[in-house]
């Protein structure tokens, strides 16, 4: 499926015929999964892992044959600002680094069998400064959402969205603090690393753009305070869905990101997971807005979709046991009296 | 190192000459993180796990090129009051079952290359009725241990603990509350599914025999109290600390297993990690107990090792960071400001 947008409309009429969960692929995890060599719901969460990956590939069995990764680079306006404890130019110098195989998320990949593939958008040219002008113009934001939609493979079996760019937390805590209100500070966190007076100035950062970008809707909330690694990962999330792709979320950019689709179609992301809850403790906040359950707590708080890669050995597993495990009848076990 | 144990003063010597982690490969893991392409500290808990490898491998780089499962089988006296939702000839046809390939176990251990062994305990002859007297002798009990010592292979990696065994539930629920004191009933739970009259029955049977074994020192509770499979996760988990290989423990019956080592030698765990917390909640308490914290959450109450295999696909996804990632020298990316 090739498909070309070319206006906001286009995105708000593909987010109204978004597709539900298959009934048919539910109905058969729901027969199978009673029949398996193991006391009724006692593989907990991996049930309703498997549930969910056949559900939204529309198939039964479900398959873990071709997980894919997906990760977005970007740079962003306000890094000029000191938001961050890394310079910028460490966005193109890790974009190397994956293309090396040097990173974590090679190597998390490497390990659960995930083809990765990074996209990097535009680096040397940073986004406005949010705080004084929205940080992409229409077209930018347009061509920057089909990047990330036209990245998600058809066939893919998952897939596992993450991210690189310098400063970007600042835009995910000012898109995730104009979707649903509150202090800026209870939104905005370390980073990589920052404290003391650099973290007063992101919170100013963050609080000065959710000021100047007031009372906009979803998707021209991640227009003004997004970043083009943001708007592309929205655009690989619905992409997903009409492609029939359940999709594992990472950390606080990741999830910032996506929001607005689910504040402009509630229920648009009902495919997709969240691998973990980050360290950053706005992810954390923003995951329970969106009535969502995290598969990890680990204390992660890198990016470059490692949580969510990690996560998806979980998912890998799920899928093993509904598919491979021997019914009460296959192995001759008695069934709960 | 073969070691034959013939007597529980030979398991106090072998408790009392433990070897501690190895400082010099923990040295090494300290040296090496904070050079990887990252912010500090930013793996989390997987940082924790990849040290944790290496310090008691005993080894750095830690590998996981070798991790193993093992998983004791055995049959219990009060499995015929009525305490489990299944009937005892369940542990025979699981432990085929496993032979087999059939039970969530091993799907969970070809998904991270785990190789597994089953080793049934004397499955025709279940333990003596724990409410009348101890579930073993002397003898029986020194023999489950040695199965479960011998059992550890030199040159593992790692090693998942699991056991199956209808009804042993209620041993894991009488030892922890032996141990640990407090109402029966905090320490019982459902187990396979259990409830209404015939939980209120295995609550007694838990209360009866923890209240006829009342005084005794912790090895001599594992054995009035305990069963060969549970004997045996203790025997194992000692050679695991003196053969340098980490575990993972798996839920309420694994842990409970081996919560009367620490509380014979103070220390006797530091080896082993949690792979998860069970749905039963006794399992929550007990860990709590222990001062541990558990790798995932995920309402697994299944037992057979399911929760500390899924558990090695994070240990291997932490271990291949550390040792696969780049340093900022390697990759030529900047270190933080």
């Amino acid at each position: 499926m090739t498909l070309t947008i070319s206006t906001l409309d286009d995105i708000s009429a593909l987010l109204a015929r978004l597709p539900e969960a298959d009934p048919a692929a539910s109905a058969a995890v729901a027969a199978r999964e009673p029949r398996l060599t193991k006391p009724a719901g006692s593989l907990g969460r991996l049930e309703d892992l498997s549930a969910w990956m056949a559900a939204w590939q529309g198939r039964h069995p479900p398959r873990f044959d071709h997980p894919v990764a997906r990760i977005f680079a970007g740079n962003h306006g306000v890094a000029a600002l000191g938001v961050s404890a890394f310079p910028a130019e460490v966005t193109v110098q890790m974009v190397a680094n994956f293309q090396h195989g040097g990173a974590a998320i090679n190597q998390l990949c490497r390990t659960f069998g995930i083809d990765l593939d990074v996209i990097a958008l535009d680096l040397d040219r940073p986004t406005a400064d949010f705080t004084q002008e929205p940080a992409l113009d229409p077209a930018g934001f347009l061509a920057a959402f089909q990047s990330g939609f036209d990245s998600v493979p058809e066939g893919a079996d998952l897939l596992v969205l993450g991210e690189m760019g310098i400063g970007n937390t600042t835009p995910a805590a000012a898109i995730a603090c104009a979707l649903h209100g509150g202090d800026p500070a209870d939104w905005t966190g370390r980073g990589t690393g920052v404290a003391g007076s650099a973290l007063t100035r992101k919170i100013e950062v963050v609080a000065a753009g959710v000021a100047r970008h007031r009372g906009l809707a979803p998707l021209e909330i991640l227009r003004a305070l997004g970043g083009r690694e943001l708007v592309a990962l929205a655009g690989a999330t619905v992409a997903a869905r009409l492609r029939r792709v359940p999709v594992l979320l990472d950390g606080y950019v990741v999830t910032a990101a996506v929001a607005p689709l689910e504040a402009a179609r509630p229920g648009a992301l009902d495919h997709c997971q969240i691998g973990h809850v980050s360290a950053e403790p706005g992810h954390r906040r923003l995951v329970a807005a969106l009535g969502k359950n995290p598969l990890l707590d680990f204390g992660l708080r890198l990016g470059e979709g490692s949580g969510a890669a990690l996560a998806a050995g979980l998912v890998k597993a799920a899928v093993a046991c509904h598919t491979g495990m021997a019914t009460f009848d296959e192995a001759g076990v008695s069934d709960q009296g």
